[in-house]
């Protein structure tokens, strides 16, 4: 199973591609980020991060593209290009019927850190760890695409980018865990 | 001069052709609406819209596409939709070399009624009667569309939806015009 994190940015938007299973040890294929230039036309800088993503996506064949979920109330100056940017690269998937999943920041968070408000340098900290990379990933602010694919792999049985609202008292991984656990009983 | 119009919407998406030369009575060539079903999945409503966008580009052929400027502080349920259109259709121009102009709601409105805050009604009647239609523009939500791109064509000399700085002589059209262009770099 191989997902690609999408950390939409229309400056910098993070790209990253982690191969797993559910509660397997997961393996960084590449990380990056796909640029725009902010002196170039709106039209000609989302052309521009398009063709970066077609080309990751032609690289690397993913089976999902994980993109974060980008809110209304996020950062109002830049929102509209993230949000724009998220469109395209669910259009880049869905016009190669690879399927897509959204997940919010919290659930990215939770997912690696185990807490839905940790801070960058912590989700940071934990993808090194969980990748088992020699050093903090680089470029740093493509952590949160492969955090991004990270969520996505553990993500609870049958959640597929579906607001996750598992009932009970678990943190999202917790029930990543749980699940994931499951699923090796399951295979058993 | 060929201008598509195009009012973004991830539910329904305004589209108007309109050829003329500014100060030239403008003539319409094509309204209508994409559409994408509510039901089915975000990725695949943008697909939809997307490909739709692509067969009105490919027939007709403009030589601008004209697209609403989508603000953060839209409603904010629908918002990130619409921004995402936009986007898409800033993408298939950017695809064909095809300029891109974005205006202002209020740009369009005080292009074709005087009034930067005229009602839809408004716009609507005044769509008709600049094109020489026997009725009003049908469906009524690809009037706004109509008007995109009589706003683009009638546009002050120089001003390819980038901002302008026009001193002096303006109309009171064309001042209102500015104004709100200026409005709007200053809330951007």
């Amino acid at each position: 199973m191989r997902v690609l994190g999408v950390d939409p940015g229309l400056t910098r938007c993070g790209l990253g591609v982690v191969d797993g299973l559910p509660g397997r040890k997961a393996r960084m294929v590449a990380v990056g980020v796909a640029r725009s230039d902010a002196s170039h036309q709106i039209d000609q800088r989302l052309l521009a991060i398009s063709v970066q993503l077609d080309e990751w996506i032609e690289e690397h064949a993913p089976d999902t593209v994980a993109i974060e979920r980008v809110f209304a109330q996020h950062n109002v100056s830049t929102v509209m290009g993230t949000a724009q940017v998220a469109g395209l690269a669910m259009l880049a998937a869905a016009r190669r019927r690879i399927p897509v999943a959204l997940h919010t920041p919290s659930e990215v968070k939770a997912a690696v850190t185990g807490s839905g408000r940790a801070d960058k340098a912590q989700v940071q900290v934990m993808v090194q760890r969980l990748l088992a990379l020699d050093e903090l990933p680089r470029p740093a602010d493509a952590a949160d695409a492969l955090a991004l694919a990270i969520c996505h792999l553990w993500r609870p049985a049958g959640a597929l980018g579906a607001p996750q609202r598992a009932p009970g008292s678990m943190t999202a991984a917790q029930r990543a865990w749980a699940a994931a656990e499951q699923a090796a009983r399951a295979r058993g």
